[in-house]
């Protein structure tokens, strides 16, 4: 049956030699994240999610959410209890503001647990996980009597906390939201309408939900510019905290999806309910792209945390099953066939599989790293430079991260042979999972654009420019080590093809932004290919260094370098074939007329 | 809703122009299939699978089969019917040899239908599909008493049939078999084991099923030299033909499954159940192999298939679903927004369905032309060219062709982005189903070490210097066409690539044969693509020299050239990456110790 053992090793790793934590240390939350307090997190962070959190993921799969006829939900049996003792626990608030509950550990605290989370149980970690996103925005964007009612409960996960901006006729394209917001003359207002595709929009976990709704006032411009962020508890607050009427919002039916069974995804019928705008009116865009922003990270790390646990049973797998003989003769002689671990192909998938998942591992934390300097780093410039790095990885982390997720798990589940497509083996749920992830919070074609489209062009393309002096630099000052210069000299190659094909943007965009759009989602993939060399240029000079220095542990630090390479020598060829595709422009691609499409 | 549209006039182009069926007219079996009778099977043909087994593609899917507890077992409501049309109509036995009642028409004439029936409901096609690899097992192998009795009914439909392989501790590795045969006085055996993962293994379709299972007998070596081949008919047949008593074989569960839930997968008990030897003993494997070509043939039409539906209705999603503006400006003023075919993105997966699919089906006919030329070409140097480049293709087809339909299924869905996640839509189910296509049959790993472990080396490599020889010829002979003259460039780089890796094996694969396998899939992939080069090769100098003639549809020909540049611009960059990445070499693939692999 399937497994799952935190990363703990790996993730201390990533944190010591990539984040670089106690760097940091003088930044305001940075001084509470000490190595012990940090390990501490990890080891019994880890512990809970792999004890409370993974025994449920196959069943709450199988079970999924149910609605009954008075709109309630129930989830899958053991997630209340689970909640409760998440709730409990606190491990939630780990990064959230001590104003109003939290630990106020750093940011790159909290994403090293929520990958494990995740790993543990995707579907049960997006109940505090959209909470997060609510969070998110009311931190930034709401007023203080807001702020004071609803923060405190959500941060301690007494509450949830949703995001609700898709409606039927409307998804990416935000301009064409129907809902709509009525003042009324007690400063609140009437919210009608309805919204689909609502993760945790109705369940069981808590006493009340608070939703974030984009909806339209009256007059508005009939387009994104016309949009306002309200908020709309469940359950009205009374202003003394306590519960009172039950808001006019309810969930209407829930979907029958392909995966992520254990969380609830609702149509959430809004019929006059009350609401509060936050921040201000016909500025719900900016509001948010906060909440985005942060869930766009989250999915990415959905991407990552799948594929470790469906990579952990490939590994067990590959090492129990018996079938052939090595090709170099049998390995195994006292035994009737061999482990499959001894056949290359089957090595093939695992060592990609343990190659991106580290490597998007590391590029998540240092990711996370860059939202804590954004808002903390000493100077201004420094902020600004985190600022840009976060804008430009963030579609990334997103897009490659859980395309490659994705990739992962399937290829995890290739390891079982016929055994990975039966549902009791629990490798094909993994899959279906991941899939999820390339799609919601923007679809993965969505931040191709919004890599190409926007985060390029911001302020004269500095960001990018910034990326490029960041990887240039290492790449010229990689040491002496033999697994390093071959790293360095892979990723000085990709570079090199990634920097080509912004010029070839540059060139060709103007004329014809179809040019831009046509390689968007190659171009996302060779950033990521580059920015996860990044990663495994740093991963590999610290083994070197370590190594050289008789400190660590010698089998760990020879692994990671065979993986640094097998990094360079098995995934980076990629960036070429990338850089051809963009190169191949616009004209094939948007030439045929679409009755054309189908050859019938 | 789903839908699906046979693509006619798309395979009556590849028969005409790529398969060149009238230039074969003179061979046996070939007559028969003139212009009007292929078009009368591709349109009947094609709307009865798309009139009476489509529309129980989702409900199947949904529903699934039931196993009773008597061991008997449902298939989804509507199955039934459909079967007793689906025999009735003689759809099944166009290929079939007439002495056993079938229209002997060509293999690539049934294999042309057949994709239609795996795209309108691949589960219902894989009854008949199974039944079709036992079939060809017992025109091959079978003694003249048993063609006698079982082919009729298995040809025409009435009976099914089976292929019993795999055990709960034997897939890949034929010699871990188990079930034992033991010899009986009146010359039958008494079978006895389990068998997993046994397709159509019971259903309520026809009154008997023809099981052709693997079984050793006494003595036999302990490897694959020692197994052999029996024929196991759920109901005994007595000598006049009619059916007799229940033989002792029975399903003991179905399993539950990531896809094909239409279709039951059974584990199947034999408990001294009366079989009759196919052909010698312990030459079973050679026997297993006539079914096992054919069925992957079979798959790799899946692949295709699935992909095909899932590509139609992604386009028809595209066309209809608005949301945003095209890059160039707003496209349909007159609306809100635009339909998402003007992104870019969706247009770039649309294309690469449709040059993969189209490029797919091309390979898939030629493939089978080979397998009708093996047996029927004029001379014996044509029957060996044909029954080489099948060899060498089978896995190719197989393993590259399913890799990519779940690409395709993949983004397919993805184009409906939200709702592709949602069952109700239908395109989930089309990746679910198109991952089997991977795994069963022999993985995807294992085809890639058919082709560069055996295929390659057969006759001193014949095979893949035959290939070479013919796209080199057809490359050099390209016409002065720019489309065309830009095909022929890119297919003859990738040639290149593909030769370059090749000697690369030969080169490294003796020292260690681990570098000929590091390289296995990547060497599939490459063949791949300069095969499927090679059919837009073929059709781009047909839609060019039609095109000069002005003959056919100017739309239709203009949209081959059109693709087939997309797919030298966007699909063929590959071959260089993969060679890049066969060139890598088994050395940090294999230097890890197991233990190393999770970083926990």
């Amino acid at each position: 049956m399937p497994q799952y053992t935190p990363p703990v090793r790996d993730t201390r790793f990533v944190l010591e030699h990539v984040v670089g934590l106690d760097r940091h240390a003088n930044l305001p939350g940075f001084a509470a994240a000490t190595p012990d307090t940090v390990d501490a997190v990890l080891e019994e962070g880890g512990r809970f999610v792999a004890e409370v959190l993974f025994p449920l993921n196959q069943s709450g799969d199988l079970e999924g959410c149910t609605r009954h006829e008075d709109g309630s939900v129930t989830t899958p049996a053991g997630f209340k209890e689970a909640y409760a003792q998440f709730v409990e626990s606190g491990w939630g608030t780990l990064a959230a503001p001590e104003a109003f509950g939290g630990q106020g550990m750093p940011h790159v605290v909290s994403t090293a647990f929520q990958e494990y989370m995740i790993s543990a149980n995707m579907a049960f970690a997006m109940y505090p996980g959209l909470a997060h996103g609510a969070i998110a925005a009311l931190v930034v964007k709401g007023s203080p009597e807001q702020q004071e009612k609803y923060l405190p409960k959500m941060v301690s996960g007494e509450w949830g906390g949703t995001m609700n901006l898709t409606e039927p006729q409307c998804g990416t394209d935000l301009g064409l939201i129907r809902t709509k917001a009525e003042p009324q003359a007690d400063g609140s207002y009437a919210i009608t309408g309805t919204k689909i595709f609502i993760s945790a929009g109705e369940h069981d976990l808590t006493d009340n939900i608070i939703h974030l709704v984009l909806a339209k006032t009256p007059g508005a411009p009939d387009s994104s510019k016309g949009i306002s962020l309200f908020v709309v508890p469940k359950v009205l607050v009374n202003d003394d905290g306590s519960l009172g009427e039950r808001n006019a919002v309810s969930c209407g039916s829930i979907e029958h999806k392909m995966g992520i069974h254990g969380n609830a995804t609702c149509v959430m019928n809004y019929d006059g309910a009350k609401g509060w705008l936050v921040g201000e009116e016909m500025k719900g865009l900016a509001a948010m792209f906060i909440m985005m922003n942060a869930a766009r990270l989250g999915v990415g790390l959905q991407g990552l945390g799948v594929a470790e646990t469906a990579y952990q049973n490939a590994v067990a797998y590959a090492r129990d099953r018996r079938q052939g003989r090595a090709l170099t003769g049998p390995a195994q002689p006292g035994e009737k066939a061999d482990t499959i671990f001894v056949h290359p192909d089957v090595r093939r998938m695992l060592m990609e599989a343990k190659a991106m998942t580290e490597g998007l591992r590391a590029l998540c934390l240092w990711g996370a790293l860059q939202v804590d300097l954004e808002h903390s780093a000493a100077s201004d410039e420094e902020k600004q430079l985190s600022s840009d790095l976060i804008g430009l990885l963030t579609p990334v982390i997103k897009g490659y991260g859980t395309d490659k997720g994705y990739e992962i798990a399937t290829n995890a589940q290739q390891v079982y042979g016929g055994h990975g497509y039966i549902q009791e083996w629990g490798m094909e749920q993994y899959v279906r999972d991941a899939r999820i992830a390339m799609i919601y919070e923007g679809t993965n074609g969505v931040q191709a654009m919004d890599l190409v489209g926007r985060k390029l062009a911001q302020n004269g393309g500095r960001a990018i420019q910034t990326f490029f002096k960041i990887v240039g630099e290492e790449v010229a000052g990689a040491s002496d080590d033999a697994a390093v210069k071959q790293v360095a000299g892979a990723l000085g190659k990709a570079l090199g093809e990634l920097q080509a094909a912004t010029m070839w943007f540059m060139a060709n965009g103007m004329q014809n932004p179809n040019n831009v759009g046509a390689g968007a989602t190659a171009y996302m993939h060779l950033t990521g290919i580059v920015a996860t060399g990044l990663m495994w240029l740093r991963m590999a000079e610290a083994a070197a260094r370590l190594k050289a220095a008789g400190e660590g542990d010698a089998a760990f630090l020879d692994a990671k370098l065979v993986t640094a390479r097998f990094f360079a020598e098995r995934i980076m060829p990629d960036a070429g074939a990338l850089r051809r595709k963009i190169e191949g422009g616009a004209e094939t691609l948007m030439a045929l007329p679409e009755e054309m499409f189908l050859a019938a």
